[in-house]
């Protein structure tokens, strides 16, 4: 597999009273025209990963909407699986290429969350659950999590100031990153002493409720060339892809302190990306909370089980160590409007390979991996990323 | 293009107000199984069609639903285009065949519809238009298909009877199909002088509200044969597809009286399966509203501009003719479960071709077209079957 990313863009995340779902579909959709130096007739096909475009702006059909911004005719759908609908929309952009049916293809990823009372906005994303057997007896993911969270404590020995290390290592990175909601870096102790969300989980715990869109433009390495060789634009390829699934009943699962689709996903993409997680230098993990995180990087084999927890408070997951992971803030400090996030990960590991990032560069960023789950990892999607 | 179709599946459709979402999604699926006597863990990828499921039942993510019900592991993503979610959920399995990272595929589309007060689904229909520029200011899709109907009414001579006459024989093919929402005949006096919806459309000319899912078990051509071969099974082949996208908001057409996304996706699905129009012998088309029927017919080529209506009442397009339209029934008598129509065209055209269609088989049905649109023909799809 070598898929070619010709242009890339993300909008600020957060909160964007001032902007609609439409507009950010189109702000992020237009950058990464220009970024790729790219006439929009080029594109043969759009994918739009969104969850909730329906629930909280009564808007579908963002397919129809995205082909309307861009003026054009091709074939444009609308990708959902939760919290992952970004990265689907990329595998289906793959898809469409390897396939043969497009040779450039433009992906999105959207949410607009911030318009609506936060009540709201929790029933809506207990949607990437079970409503009818898990919702209906009261679950929300914080709640989720927090089970998660309590089991791997028990099992593992992990601290809560481990846990909330987590936490104060994404909002240092988010603070280096403009786009980010929260750029402002926080202690230990803040994450310990704030509001309690789901025990023993607090607010700084958990991901904001952001605004944001994300934008990739693929295209067949031949085109890319060419098309480098005629606008001087930088091409970053995909090289691994990998997507699985879990039960959507977090009840229903053989292990609580492990994620099988995130397991199955990866091991699929390294095999195809053929290289080994050593290899990677730069990664951007799903922490939709901070569990989470711990969780994955285990999954994924860059930590032995039950030893992130103390690697992360021992800085070996931030700039300067093997591997860097969440650059950007991650979910919880750049911020987690859910469609938009798959997407707003490969843009963050392509701007790393093209040393785009100024004060959050990594170093000899050469392989770049972005893991992206959908509710408690019942969807997982990974790629693996290259500079040539 | 040479797509297997190896098993297939409907559930009834109607107001199955013991039947939740979950249940519609499981009997469909599992109903497909049983059809092309398939193992589900040889399923490689599973893609499901829906709208409004966020909207009406609080539920998203329903590819972690489909697979749970297939207790597999497999990738699982849904998709997303309005009336139309089914048939692109079918493109996305070719594509993934196309590919190569699937020898077998699991297409759904469902939609779970009657648990609500009608306006909410009015309402929830309406994101298959521009929310913020069309629905704010009070535009419904049966407001927007009367605006279409009136233009085509003055520019083309159609008559009140003619329009009428698209329904009278959809509900006349309707009350030959088990599956139908509508298993009864109506007259044209009963179109015309039933409640005005949205001058001049009256009750008849729009579709009900519909519960219900469909399914089809997708494949490499050598591994049908194989399949097929062991388990004595019928295969149908997807011979060509195509996909469209026109304007999101109806006011920004060239045309209200031709929808040019059809036409596109029509044009590109005939030149992949190189055969014409003529070669058709039976065809399910989107009549989301009657005047959609007369206008995609057009579109597609079946007949000449204007010439549809007169067409119809002349029992050109039922059985006994050179080309059956819509023998299920149709949106209008069969039900209009959104996500799940353009995979429960599909399977009535491979219901057709396989000759299982008792009372409302088409004599020698060769070739087999489905239509299927998401909004004012925002997104069109084409798919065209044949038996070998």
């Amino acid at each position: 597999m070598k898929i070619a990313i010709i242009g890339a863009a993300c909008t600020k995340f957060g909160e964007l009273w001032d902007k609609s779902l439409q507009d950010l579909l189109a702000e992020s959709q237009l950058k990464a025209l220009v970024d790729a130096k790219l006439d929009a007739k080029k594109i043969d096909a759009i994918f739009t990963g969104n969850m909730c475009s329906g629930m909280f702006s009564g808007q579908m059909h963002l397919g129809g909407m995205a082909a309307q911004i861009l003026n054009t005719n091709c074939q444009s759908t609308t990708i959902e699986g939760a919290c992952a609908s970004g990265s689907l929309a990329l595998r289906a952009g793959i898809m469409a290429i390897e396939s043969g049916q497009a040779e450039v293809v433009m992906v999105n990823g959207v949410e607009k969350m911030t318009d609506l009372d936060s009540s709201i906005t929790t029933t809506g994303l207990m949607g990437a659950g079970n409503h009818e057997t898990e919702h209906f007896v009261g679950a929300t993911f914080p709640g989720l999590n927090a089970l998660i969270a309590r089991i791997y404590m028990n099992q593992f020995g992990l601290t809560r100031e481990e846990l909330a290390s987590v936490s104060v290592k994404n909002h240092k990175h988010g603070a280096l990153n403009p786009n980010a909601h929260f750029q402002k870096e926080i202690t230990i102790q803040n994450v310990i002493n704030s509001q309690i969300i789901a025990d023993p989980l607090t607010i700084f715990d958990c991901p904001p409720i952001s605004d944001g869109a994300a934008s990739l433009i693929l295209s067949t390495e031949k085109f890319a060339q060419k098309h480098a060789f005629n606008k001087k634009t930088k091409i970053i390829y995909i090289i691994g892809s990998g997507q699985a699934s879990d039960t959507l009943n977090l009840s229903q699962r053989e292990s609580f302190v492990e994620f099988k689709a995130s397991q199955l996903a990866c091991k699929q993409a390294l095999e195809i990306a053929n290289i080994k997680i050593p290899d990677i230098n730069v990664a951007e993990i799903h922490d939709g909370f901070s569990i989470m995180e711990i969780i994955s990087l285990e999954d994924i084999g860059f930590f032995k089980k039950g030893e992130v927890g103390k690697a992360t408070q021992n800085n070996l997951t931030t700039f300067g160590s093997k591997i860097v992971i969440n650059p950007s803030g991650g979910l919880k400090a750049k911020g987690h409007p859910v469609g938009a996030t798959g997407l707003s990960q490969a843009y963050e590991i392509v701007m790393q390979l093209r040393q785009e990032c100024d004060k959050r560069q990594v170093k000899n960023a050469n392989f770049g991996l972005t893991h992206n789950v959908g509710g408690c990892a019942t969807t997982s999607v990974v790629h693996i990323f290259a500079k040539e």
